[in-house]
């Protein structure tokens, strides 16, 4: 199980002070499990491990062997969290280079996540002529960027197959009964997975929104979903003995004492995108009402040597989290040179895992002694069973965080501003007062 | 010719304001082209795009010929500096997808920029039975990434092609005189190409460490040097209507009031590892003795989605950079939709071009609502010439803005701390000493 070491932060947060969130801890565990804090109709993730819906898995298993079967190339069509946790989890337990390895799962493009021509003319190049599939993830159905690249795949899909050919290739994951893309769903006949209504964007990739294309990568969905539900249960323990008490203690004792910004590091390149994944779940829950640790990550070794230098002398805000993975999936010894120019033959016969862990304990040291308190998150292996702890462990904690720092962790008032603006711009129908006062300001 | 907009950051810093930076500007940037200032030997890149090694470039070309003639993969192997350059201009001028897309030029992949076996088995697996050539990058040879990593692709290389083979597939970049690899390339017969003394690596993108990969992806360097030679030339002048100038006077005059991290953002996807490159270069030319502005990056507008939240609402902690490119490389129209379930007819027929492009507009005034200052660099499309020039821009901006800042922009004294101790841990003959002070403390 998921363990946390928080004994590089105690010279920056003494054991009193961790105890002193005790309270706010067990207050804010009591709103998540009664549902009586702020933001509570969006809960369902709490308990999703145990109580999710065992015959829609079943039919995501079925849907992703058809796409396996009839498709070299499933385009999955969402942005934020029905977008980063499906990444996420296929970079980090297949491959970043995913597309690119040989494997007999189809090649696996986002789209819709943004509004750039040339990046879904590239997919488009990408597809070629192949058999593909499109996997649209939308709550409403309205949300300008994937509703506007659903257009462009959809179109794409009827001229190649035809209406019916086409409806027989796209899988919506949306609201079980309304909205704009059910409505289309259920008139065009689409297989149909459901969003569920108590559980938000950056804490849907347990649900159909994550599983889906997860599962057409070739990953074990249901080992995900037991680990998961190990955590669930192991993380009911109350008290800082319980891993995600005592990460939601320590950030936020830390953030009182000025570390306003927490970096996410990891030493897997793979990783990169569970950081962005992060990065929201965290960003998006803390970042309201003028307060929030700021969320920002770092590839480790390779950010040594470009953002090692902030960390170890910069301005001294930052606390950081390294997520510490036991054992890579695969090996690889350091040859021996007979010439040892460049000095390295003590390494000689050592696996890069040990480099690498060596690296790791090496760097924590080094960072503390810069003024930077370090909580370590160790999972085990780089697997589904183990990333399913460290998602509903990091859901979890942010739950908590979010209650103790005061804010409602589970709305996102923030992300409506830009798109009134947008609106407002592009000439939507209903935005024409808003538009006038833009026009005055540009 | 690259412009900035400051507009939109003028309600937080006035006119008077950034007037008042103006001797401090003239003093950087005095140091600057006078050499008087605190790490006056790297400052090459200042006059790099004029006063480049011509015959190199010419044999830099030569090599990427060879490469794309007689190899279907590259492998890059360098770590910070020389990685990150080459790696966000391909991405950017090609395409993240660069290895997946048609093209007739070879595969590109970095390795020896992290210690992860799984990572480096990886690059291994892609390469398969291919031809393949390597391009290692170290000022020292000695740097413990790339020379572990470099041992290990070398020894594939004489595996495949004997001693001799390997030696003419492999291409160093590398000291002119001096270090471990300058000796092995002598002993061995690799075509050489020279780090220069005075630039360092997170400068030295326009040099042989950044144009040699860059080139065997197709790019035009020529035009590439000639951005960025225009940029020189257009920002030799003094005062706030130089870019450069007003961006280093900004950003330093909201870091006064407060704007602790700066976020660089763009609308492009592919510019992802452009932001990485940026935060190297800012992050370690000021982030020491305990200052510097935070640099981190969004990709908009999917990371409105997931970072939009705070940015909006959060701590008031941030100013914004955002890098607006005039117009996409292709087009894609919206298309109409007769039932227009998701209410977007009134974007069809328009171009993804002006979509994003209202996003962009709208997201600024949203942005400076909710209190995030914003800066907008205008580079006028996404070719060689244009990126040239904002390379240059960043650069000299970044040394005129540690100069005002206060500190030394061109060393990076932190850097050394992690592998200190790493070569503690991992039992390096000289560390002893420190090997038992970290024991102790494990």
């Amino acid at each position: 199980m998921l363990t946390i070491n928080l004994s590089n932060a105690k010279s920056f947060v003494s054991d009193e002070e961790l105890a002193s969130y005790l309270p706010k801890l067990e207050d804010a565990d009591r709103k998540l499990r009664e549902g009586s804090g702020k933001g509570s109709d969006f809960l369902g993730w709490l308990t999703l491990p145990e109580q999710y819906d065992r015959e829609e898995l079943t039919r995501i298993k079925a849907a992703a062997k058809k796409i396996q079967s009839d498709s070299k190339v499933l385009v999955v069509i969402g942005i934020g969290g029905s977008y980063l946790g499906a990444r996420a989890v296929i970079e980090f337990l297949r491959s970043p280079q995913y597309n690119l390895l040989p494997k007999d799962t189809p090649e696996i493009y986002f789209a819709g996540n943004n509004l750039n021509a040339d990046a879904a003319n590239e997919i488009i190049t990408l597809i070629g002529d192949r058999d593909f599939s499109v996997n649209v993830i939308s709550k409403s159905g309205t949300t300008t960027e994937p509703a506007v690249l659903f257009r462009v795949f959809r179109e794409l899909l009827v001229k190649r197959y035809g209406e019916k050919g086409a409806a027989s290739r796209i899988y919506a994951t949306t609201d079980k009964a309304r909205g704009a893309l059910k409505t289309l769903a259920t008139a065009e006949g689409y297989e149909s997975f459901v969003i569920p209504d108590n559980i938000g964007g950056r804490y849907s990739v347990l649900t159909a929104v994550g599983l889906l294309p997860i599962a057409v990568a070739g990953i074990d969905v249901d080992a995900l979903m037991d680990g998961a539900h190990g955590a669930m249960e192991a993380f009911k323990e109350k008290g800082l003995d319980n891993p995600a008490w005592a990460y939601a203690a320590c950030r936020n004792a830390l953030l009182a004492k000025g570390k306003r910004i927490e970096l996410l590091a990891c030493y897997d390149p793979a990783f990169r995108f569970m950081a962005e994944w992060w990065k929201q779940l965290y960003g998006e829950s803390e970042g309201k009402d003028g307060t929030g640790i700021f969320p920002a990550s770092v590839d480790l070794t390779a950010d040594l040597h470009s953002m090692g230098q902030y960390i170890q002398d910069g301005a001294r805000c930052l606390m950081e989290t390294v997520v510490h993975i036991g054992r890579s999936n695969t090996r690889l010894r350091v040859p021996d040179d007979a010439q040892n120019l460049d000095g390295l033959n003590f390494l000689s016969g050592k696996d890069l895992l040990e480099v690498n862990e060596q690296a790791f304990r090496g760097t924590i040291l080094a960072h503390v002694d810069g003024g930077v308190p370090n909580m370590v998150v160790n999972l085990e292996e780089k697997t589904e069973k183990a990333l399913g702890e460290m998602i509903y462990f990091f859901e979890y904690a942010c739950g908590l965080s979010g209650y103790v720092l005061g804010v409602n962790p589970f709305d996102q008032p923030g992300v409506e501003a830009y798109k009134k603006n947008m609106f407002a711009l592009l000439g939507k129908p209903g935005y024409e007062d808003r538009a006038r006062e833009l026009a005055a300001r540009l």
